[in-house]
């Protein structure tokens, strides 16, 4: 790498060629400085704001000639700091916010064109409109955009069923580090001519190139579809209960989302109360929902009964209408509005393989225990797919401060074990720059060598998105 | 690339590092230096058959440090030559024969871990004496081993449901190009720490290193399933089909095949006759299959029977046991066995968008009809995926050395439709040694040179692989 310092020429130049609506100066647009949770902050010289993929390319060029850093913007909702860079010189902020247009949704292909700044809402809404499914899902879904969860592989609470962002993508357009177009928006459900540069691209976090657009899949939406609260015993009796569910409702299980009790304590002393869909809650329940032809509510219904009888469950609510369902959903996405007003000593977003999930929460939560028996625990998620927020708490009215310096240690233990449960230390939110150090930790080495060797290929002058994902050597 | 001349005492070093089981002269090994079709040929200087991933990052280490080329070979059913080399230096061919175990299978963990070597049909069976499915499924899946299946993102019929190789794929154990073992093998459903340099090797076919082993994903076996051969009135109420049927059975349809009765003339010309599953057998017919929760036949059953209302479909039989069914598949799988006895003037294993396909078949009929009015052609396939194979031959008792002549002009033909109906000319079976100049000629240039830039990056003597995917320069 050997980045130039500011270059007024090239600032000047950009923002000439790209015209009034185009760019805009750093302190014109604050909101590309800040994740939306407030804890990174970033810096910039310049935010372009290019409207099509040539000028993209175009800003690129002039950038990589330049030898200046360029820092792509989506979403902003990553919660890594992906798009958040503090190093000199400022960069020039790539926001693809302008180009936002659903280009064409081809309901036969059960495929759609979007541009990358896209917001996923507006995506999934196309594909209603055509009487189809886009299923990627997350609680940003109103404000994060395409561009975005494709460069981070964003998960959600659908991946059990229709896989990350990457196995909803049939293709990308994107430009790459010397500024040249990778014309890749093929809609193909079979294409096996070359190496797969749309995955390389996915999850690269901006570092090997700015993805411009995408052919998104599309899926025939579910007839039916049922959801309801269970209490379990515990975490093992939940997978066993997932895979006893599985044949029976006949393989549609979209969500199998893992719920601690804590979270309700957490709703309410954040003033967030909700109704309790169980009384008692239990320290353990599970939300599940399936999709798929008429009677898949009553398939549920059937399992479910079955499954009282095995013991894998022993209480529970099968929502009775769509707004009873989506009560269901709004108690799950607030968990973590209520989780952040609680303020954790450490978050983590991991993933073990599903099976052994029951094992790290236990050992997980001895060892927190012992290291310091007043921290809370609240841990839920997305347990069908073995990814967890483990998130680690203050006893309530104890010293911020004096909590805060633990954070580290926490972190540490958190972070160990699930490296021994053969597990990831970044499974939705990618590594950013919060997680740099923890890719170098836990990271294969044969994977890190062929990572570096991948960028130094791809963006020898190290322009792109400098310090994400791989930090500076 | 600088590839060394046969280096005797390399090969001596490893015939002595590896001892009796673990090589072979080549005249000792004819099997790997064909295809299953004998459409190409190979050679080598030595065949190293490795027992465990040490012995093969071992071989490349050797043959790295010599600039000695290595060729891995798996099956050797892909039929693009992607292990058959005629270049000199003969290569060091690495077969991962040997290394054939099933290292683990974790139904609670829907995943198991599988050594390349080990035959598809035996991964299969591994997966369903667990009681769950791996659902990759091909004609040669009783030769084809995995990491061939994965090296070449093998497809097949279940593509609709399943997806492609890579999709069934959770990670891979990998020795790259300079002799490094890349531990690639958490079995996690969400992990985004790094590159995914899991899909860079999916597909790469040996270029860009050797995929050792796998951990693959399993799922619930269906409870039920249904299939049926159904009269359409052309391939455009086959695509229309699919989607009707699609969430009236809830979106769980596996197989979704396009059938052109001249296959049945093929059955009889090659003496392969078979029953008819229809009286009369149409023009076009499919050959649909789906599984889910007990219940899915009725529902397949209802289904059809609006379609048939639709004018969708006017004939079909649903199979009423599962040796009825297996009776359909035979058919299917038999029809490119009498495609081979009668003898191809061009093969093409094509696809273009789902909702294109039966334009592009009108198109292609009439451009070849145009070029050759005598020539006759089978299309038929995986059309849900929009992938065809649009088979063309000369007429029957014509002087087969004629129409050899034209083999050049009728594949162009294909191929620049496809092209331009934004298809694949290697949608299934990949690039190998058949298809780089397709590659080169369709291919984006925004990919091609990012290819190369990779594969001189991971692999800068060119030592794997030589000649496959990226044609020497």
């Amino acid at each position: 790498m050997n980045l130039r310092p500011a270059a007024e020429d090239l600032l000047a130049g950009l923002r000439d060629f790209l015209g009034p609506p185009g760019w805009r100066a750093p302190d014109d647009a604050p909101e590309v400085f800040v994740d939306d949770r407030d804890r990174f902050t970033g810096r910039g010289a310049l935010v372009a704001r290019p409207g099509t993929t040539a000028e993209v390319a175009e800003v690129v060029r002039r950038c990589v000639a330049a030898r200046y850093p360029v820092v792509p913007v989506s979403g902003g909702t990553g919660l890594v700091g992906g798009h958040l860079t503090m190093t000199e010189p400022a960069p020039v902020i790539l926001s693809l916010q302008r180009m936002n247009r659903i280009r064409a949704v081809d309901a036969a292909d059960n495929a759609m064109i979007v541009e990358a700044g896209a917001i996923l809402k507006d995506v999934q809404d196309a594909a209603e409109a055509a009487d189809r499914l886009f299923p990627l899902s997350l609680a940003s879904e109103g404000s994060c955009r395409i561009g975005g969860n494709l460069s981070s592989n964003a998960g959600g609470v659908n991946t059990l069923r229709y896989g990350n962002a990457r196995d909803l993508c049939l293709g990308v357009e994107a430009v790459l580090p010397d500024g040249t177009v990778f014309n890749g928006l093929k809609r193909l459900r079979k294409d096996n001519m070359g190496y797969d540069l749309r995955h390389l691209l996915i999850g690269a976090e901006g570092t090997l190139g700015v993805i411009t657009a995408a052919a998104l899949k599309l899926f025939a939406r579910p007839a039916e579809s049922a959801t309801a609260w269970l209490a379990v015993p515990d975490p093992e009796a939940a997978v066993e209960l997932l895979h006893f569910l599985r044949p029976r409702v006949g393989d549609v299980i979209s969500a199998f989302e893992l719920i601690d009790v804590v979270g309700f304590g957490f709703l309410e002393e954040a003033g967030l109360d909700r109704p309790a869909p169980l009384d008692p809650m239990p320290k353990w329940s599970v939300l599940v929902e399936c999709g798929g032809r008429p009677g898949v509510a009553e398939a549920l219904e059937t399992a479910l009964g079955a499954a009282f009888e095995a013991g894998l469950a022993s209480d529970g609510v099968i929502a009775q209408s769509q707004s009873h369902a989506s009560d269901f959903w709004a108690i799950r996405e607030t968990i973590p509005v209520a989780n952040r007003a609680v303020g954790a000593v450490s978050s983590h977003d991991i993933s073990v393989p599903v099976a052994r999930a029951p094992e790290f929460i236990e050992r997980a939560t001895a060892a927190l225990g012992a290291f310091d028996a007043t921290l809370r625990i609240n841990c839920f998620g997305h347990v069908g797919d073995g990814n967890l927020h483990f998130n680690v708490y203050r006893p309530k009215g104890a010293d911020k401060a004096a909590y805060a310096m633990k954070s580290e240690d926490v972190k540490r233990i958190v972070n160990d074990l699930t490296h021994a449960f053969e597990g990831s230390v970044g499974a939705e939110h990618g590594v950013g720059r919060a997680k740099t150090v923890d890719l170098v930790r836990y990271g294969d080495p044969g994977l890190l060598a062929a990572m570096r060797a991948i960028k130094a290929a791809l963006d020898p002058h190290g322009v792109m998105n400098p310090g994400a994902v791989l930090a500076a050597l």
